[in-house]
């Protein structure tokens, strides 16, 4: 008995599958390279084993727990800890066995998937999670982890990852990637500049988080030219770790291009906590077209994730803190939104915006438009609740036919969840050979072509577009 | 000769049409649970014969007369009145001819797989309608019509309907209800709740609607205290005739969480008729916010049908009044407008919110991650436009990686036409059964666990969700 | 070898693939009906060879240099010319040998359908274009230009069209299309009335331009009432040139019904320059509903273009001009913009208005709606960016259920590509037989009547709507 099934996610007729089979044949072995994602540095540089089966599988990965949440499972009982310190569950087999009950939930969904392909293909587990199986799993998942071959670095190596990218903020010291870099392992393992904390005003301690740029850079922070300044040195150590690209995760996808005036008294209003809103949102976009036109010097790719309105629940916020799954997509605009950005860089063929969304009714009305017209723009792959089947199909019927392929940039997983990287990007690999099988079978491609996009979609984009 | 292919909206390829006809052979015969709809309870409690063809398949048909107009036929021709009392056709006949004649403009909708599947299954007709069979086919039925197995009770026996809702407002006696109770007849017609008139300020005798509603229930309704207790009496009378659940159709999905003061305040301007359209839009926000407050309470079932814009058609609201066919659905906003309403009860697991929508770009984006977090929010299914084999498959696809299929509640034929009810059920089994089928075939769920969620989705979840 | 795969764009189940190619077989070789597009009269007038190559394929072709563009191409390297004279390249075969280097780009985009169309069926070539078959390929369609049979009036005959209108401002004298006339030949080419230079106050020169047009007309278009009696002469005068419909492209689809005085007041503001944005916008909705009116006396048939932002890179505009593939969809809202017009003359069943939209997600939500109650409205096919397979899918997935297929028109190739016409009528028709084949085998349609429908979406109701 397997979990899996080997011809999940291709098409079902079977002239359409073959053809979609053969073309996985010549990718499902490739490297795996991840330019984007938040898993833990920590993991690589302690090389330490995880410690459970519910903080490998659960607690850490709001997909799962927002599911739960949804159908009325408290947060607490999933050892998500409060702000005020009440008790929440602390034994993780009991978490678990609320997993499993409750298993059935994730039916049709993503987490499904990957849940069961990492139980498969890492833990060798051959039954499906329920109430019943909940504690031979997890006793067959805690033997695991406490062998060697499942610590993070040996599954780094099994899992084939020829590049990996953490996100960290400009304030980070980096010690952890110092650390991999000092321990010998080869893996490659490197960083991505998310500058959250220091560009935007509403974030918390934003003005005090300008000051220790200033002090981590030696630049002067507290006048406009030494902000950007600082940026551009902590860019450039950010790169002695690998990095390759800044990341931007701004509720909207405004842009702007203002004067140096105009934007040196938004960046002293903001240092003094004084912007109004809509000034904030102005700042940041500000920050984005500056950013942009750092990475004209320093060759660092932009990634653009804009369109989420963080922490709905306000007593979710308040007893859990930020980020607890009430993040809901709200519709969002490009065409307006990044024409100044547009209009200062984006005919730049030395330059390369990554941008993405979670809406995605954007993708035929602007984004492929964009991307199909502007040489500095990429499209993302689909995001978040859209790293999907379903999602990644309507991505590539949507785009394709405006932007082509080669205005993708081949995949991203963007998880927290180390056990989850081979299962998305399976996942992806599947999806697009599916659609390429589908172009073959109906005319539109041939199969020798579609075997060259195939190797270009899981491999060579990502590497071209990311400069690894 | 049959009207119906028995293979009716399964999936082509010979393998997965396979599993979707096992999947549907195992709900088929599942009793109907409708909770949500608009038939006439006066049909049970007088048990008379429906007149004649016209009026049971054209004349109070949204559907078919908006189509037979956008073609050009006069609604005159088609039976429906008009508000100055002009010439509008009455014999029956002449309106079936010209519904035969353009019988050909349904194809490809919903309405023409409703009618032949009612003309099958419920009159025995094996003929397509056309000029041609139009007055054989008119005998057929109008012969039906007169015997006792197609007066409403028998129909609604025969088509093994568990429960039924219709839908009133709190000004309605529930005399029809009342009769049907008493008459002693078993089958399970329930009513639900819908207080437009009591809770819009724009509605037609908004002051003297709140007045009536003082009377019925001898609350104070001039009072903003007196007014809420006006509701939960009536609220408490209407599930003495079996409601499970409230209805609310407002053309936003705003809500609000005024304090007591403001909402207070608002009430008396909304008596005396001083809102303005946004303060009209305010109150009924609030309304809602009110309403879940008062579900807590008596545990009724919170409906929200929001984003139609009535009466686009100056003239023909004029000519003929309101509800005319002449909706048309409109962008809609969630994530804002519900925000105030979750944030006071969506985190609660006792309380079930059900929501639809006429903008299918907010499954993915809005819909499908709300009721995937909040334990409160359910999606109800595919509406009014969207009643239909693509807007289903749409609403499967782009709702369940994200809400999974427990946070939807089943299917509602919404109907105001009684032959229709087994027709719609069955497009939606059918439907459901097919995109089931689709995950088997392609390795994302066991043919064991997908009967189950047939099931589920066929009787289990309407029941569950609607507390039936 | 051929380019074109005999069952391209057919459904790959073999039984539906089957049904399809047998809908197409009754439809494939009827004649080209397009009411709408952008060839050039003068070609037609004077039957000159074209030129080359790439002033065939390439330099006047927006979908292939913007995506040449978005890969970083210089637009002067494509022989585009720039505003300031700067050097361009002139040399076609060196802006071939680029184009054939790139051509991988295209992979699946319907560009690559269009041009291996033409290849095959217009040029005879059997060669996949690419840097190594680029000079052959280039030799051989060459060697064709120069041959009495790819003249245009030649190519006309032989793609078999029926009636091809291009289209052209009031100020046009219309010379070519007399040239036509008078030539003896029994192409039947004819104009459209294309009136943005004198109802848009933000035309270049729109004061001139309404001058010109009293000239032209011998009305005082000084006054309001004159320049309406202006268009009516000039709309006849073109009546004359065969057209049978206007053409409008604003940016937003709004619509006005102003009191004759404030449109006249808001017309002589245009006339000095004075209109803010929003009251030039306000004028375009206005100059809508005068033209819907004129269209109930002159039976001209309206066309609404709506929901592009034109010229998005100032770069480019300054470069290069207007209209370089910097045009950019946005949502479109119809419900309200429309009303105005649609209360004004939406009721009529002797008027036809005939709506697009770059859009998609108002297919469902707005426009089937919308075309699927007011007698007026009928769908134009998918357009610009979605003139595509999938897009064309998407829209009678879309559409259809609630719009039916009547109240849509036919296919549009909307092209400036001559070559490109038979190309899209060929997409066109097998996307529309495997959509029906699908309801077929899924019994939503008997085989019957599909082939009915076939028949009108590809050939009588272009013609019905556009009165041809």
């Amino acid at each position: 008995m397997t979990l899996l099934d080997e011809n999940r996610l291709f098409p079902t007729d079977p002239a359409v599958r073959k053809i979609a089979k053969g073309l996985f044949e010549s990718v499902k072995n490739l490297p795996i390279v991840s330019p984007h994602g938040h898993t833990d540095p920590r993991w690589f540089a302690e090389n330490q084993p995880f410690r459970n089966p519910a903080e490998l599988f659960v607690v850490p990965d709001h997909y799962v727990f927002r599911m739960l949440h949804s159908q009325g499972v408290p947060l607490e009982a999933l050892g998500i800890s409060r702000v005020d310190g009440e008790h929440t569950e602390v034994n993780p087999r009991n978490i678990w066995r609320l997993f499993a009950e409750n298993f059935y939930l994730f039916r049709g969904t993503p987490s499904r998937i990957w849940v069961e392909h990492a139980f498969q293909e890492v833990f060798g587990i051959t039954e499906h999670l329920s109430a019943e199986t909940a504690d031979s799993i997890y006793d067959q998942i805690a033997d695991c982890l406490e062998r060697e071959e499942f610590r993070p670095r040996a599954l780094f190596d099994r899992f084939n990852i020829e590049a990996l990218a953490t996100t960290e903020s400009p304030l980070d010291d980096l010690a952890w990637h110092k650390m991999i870099r000092e321990s010998g392992w080869g893996g490659n393992v490197i960083t991505a500049y998310r500058p959250d904390a220091v560009v935007d005003p509403e974030f918390d301690g934003f003005s005090d988080n300008v000051a220790k740029l200033g002090e981590l850079t030696g630049e002067d922070t507290t006048t406009w030219a030494g902000y950007l300044a600082a940026h551009r040195v902590r860019r450039a150590f950010f790169k002695t770790f690998g990095a390759t690209s800044t990341d931007h995760g701004h509720a909207t996808a405004r842009t702007e291009d203002l004067s140096k005036d105009i934007a040196s008294a938004l960046f002293y209003k903001a240092l003094q906590g004084k912007c109004t809103p809509d000034e904030a949102d102005m700042f940041r976009g500000q920050m984005l077209t500056e950013m942009a036109r750092m990475s004209l010097d320093d060759g660092l790719v932009l990634q653009i994730h804009p369109g989420s309105v963080r922490n709905h629940s306000k007593d979710i916020t308040r007893l859990f803190g930020r980020d607890m799954g009430h993040d809901i997509p709200r519709p969002t605009d490009y065409v307006s939104a990044l024409r100044p950005l547009l209009n200062a860089v984006g005919d730049r063929s030395d330059l390369t915006v990554i941008l993405f969304t979670l809406d995605e009714t954007s993708y035929s009305r602007e984004l492929a438009p964009l991307a199909g017209v502007y040489p500095a723009l990429k499209l993302g792959p689909p995001w978040w609740f859209h790293d999907s089947y379903e999602g990644m199909m309507r991505f590539r019927e949507l785009a394709t036919e405006t932007a082509g392929f080669y205005n993708t940039v081949g995949f991203n997983d963007d998880t927290r969840a180390l056990c989850s990287i081979p299962a998305r990007h399976d996942v992806a690999r599947r999806v697009d050979c599916s659609f390429l099988a589908q172009l073959v079978a109906t005319g539109r491609l041939g199969e020798e072509e579609a075997t060259e996009v195939a190797y270009d979609l899981t491999y060579r984009l990502a590497k071209q577009a990311y400069r690894l």
